[in-house]
């Protein structure tokens, strides 16, 4: 199976591409889109779309993974986050790419083993599992790798769930 | 000058399409584009999109009028809203379509006088500017088509604005 994990933005959509297969993860491929404070918002939409679009095409995934989105403090900048985040979601359903979605603590249990794990923790456990020689920078792009692990252990996990219940 | 007014949404999308010329509108078409609140989220941004850009492409408008997006008590709601927006923004963006965001307030100065008209009176005073028999239904659609005379109204006070100035 082959993921891609997305940390969505509007300034910065952070990618991972991996395949899991046997219960084993290969990196094929990992980035980020950025688009410019001073473009206008509605552009840089379609930067991302363009972006993201060449993305799938190219690496063709079976399944996104992405993080469930919550507001916290700043309203605009959620707003913004959430109409960027529509475009990944359709751009996905328009290739029939299978899409799930994880909370921050489902994505931590999974990567670390328990939901209080911090950032630095899932980004290394992150570059532990993906074999990778140093935590992939922006940050954006270690969130985006941290959910293709969260959704091939959660698929291995339903796998293997299935087979105990046969 | 050919706009499109949207009340964006996931569940109901109004729209309306107006020509503003010489200080007048003539009323080209309005409607909803409605989704299942049973289909997956993801195939219902797909419906949207696809139901909108022929819209867009049969219409050619040269503006889109769009509310501001605001979230009030329902953060859920408010995110699938944003992220059906988005789209919204990106399909018009892609056709060079001039994109106005307008706060409810100013919506209510344009079409009524002041800021403080309810619901009702914005309706019907778009009936009216409109030359409609009766206020179109859902309500989405006649908050789209009030969008539309408020970027009509603006960007006439514009023009009057521009020639004072000379």
């Amino acid at each position: 199976m082959r993921i891609i994990g997305i940390d969505p933005g509007y300034a910065i959509v952070g990618f991972g591409i991996v395949d899991y297969i046997g219960g084993k993860f290969t990196v094929l491929d990992y980035g980020a889109i950025t688009t410019d404070k001073d473009t206008p918002f509605p552009q840089r939409l379609c930067e991302i779309y363009d972006d993201y679009c060449l993305i799938l095409d190219t690496w063709k995934p079976d399944a996104l993974s992405i993080e469930r989105l919550y507001f916290t403090n700043n309203q605009k900048t959620g707003i913004d986050v959430a109409q960027a985040r529509g475009i990944i979601m359709m751009a996905a359903q328009q290739r029939n790419i299978e899409i799930n979605e994880y909370t921050p603590l489902q994505v931590k249990q999974a990567v670390v083993g328990y939901g209080q794990a911090v950032k630095k923790q899932v980004q290394e456990m992150t570059r532990k599992i993906l074999k990778l020689k140093t935590i992939p920078k922006p940050d954006d792009t270690a969130d985006a790798l941290a959910m293709t692990i969260c959704h091939g252990q959660s698929s291995g996990s339903l796998i293997r769930n299935l087979k105990t219940n046969i």
